[in-house]
């Protein structure tokens, strides 16, 4: 937190959302985001995706960034509407990474 | 936790793992463990089941139990050996739902 005079407010930028990619992808998205000054990474997924969000929180902090730890996780739901105007429930995960 | 003394100790009693079955047979054994009067149940997976698993706590504590909450949520990394003996790192989940 003494950190945070010197980045500046650029919103949303230190949130990497998981998609289909390889892993791989978004842990560098994560990198580049600390190796900028963000003290802190939010990793966001919903759905099928919650698997490799926490596989991208792993591989960054377990084989290369080792000062850096879970702060927190949190779990919640969605509602989506399909085309066909049916509404599902998708559940989501945001896990913040931060520099110690 | 004033309650429990009244629950009898049954070691891993309280632990739902998730597998490959549909959401609905993991939430009712997580139902099935608060009505026997556990007063905290672990909900634990590993690779892909991890989806599954924020999918088995979200619908116990928003369509059955609302008096349930997360009380703690745990990512980490097991290493496992294939049978041509190469080793594979596979995440793991802990979630943790508490009776208020």
């Amino acid at each position: 937190m003494t950190e945070e005079a010197k980045v500046e407010k650029k919103p949303a930028d230190n949130v990497v959302f998981i998609g289909k990619k390889p892993s791989m992808a978004y842990v560098l998205g994560v990198i580049t985001q600390f190796t900028n000054g963000q003290p802190e990474v939010h990793i966001k997924a919903r759905g099928r995706s919650i698997s490799r969000a926490v596989d991208v929180a792993e591989i960054v902090k377990r084989r290369f960034m080792p000062d850096v730890k879970v702060k927190s996780i949190d779990i919640g739901t969605e509602e989506r509407e399909l085309e066909d105007k049916t509404k599902i429930n998708v559940s989501t995960i945001n896990l913040v990474l931060a520099k110690e």
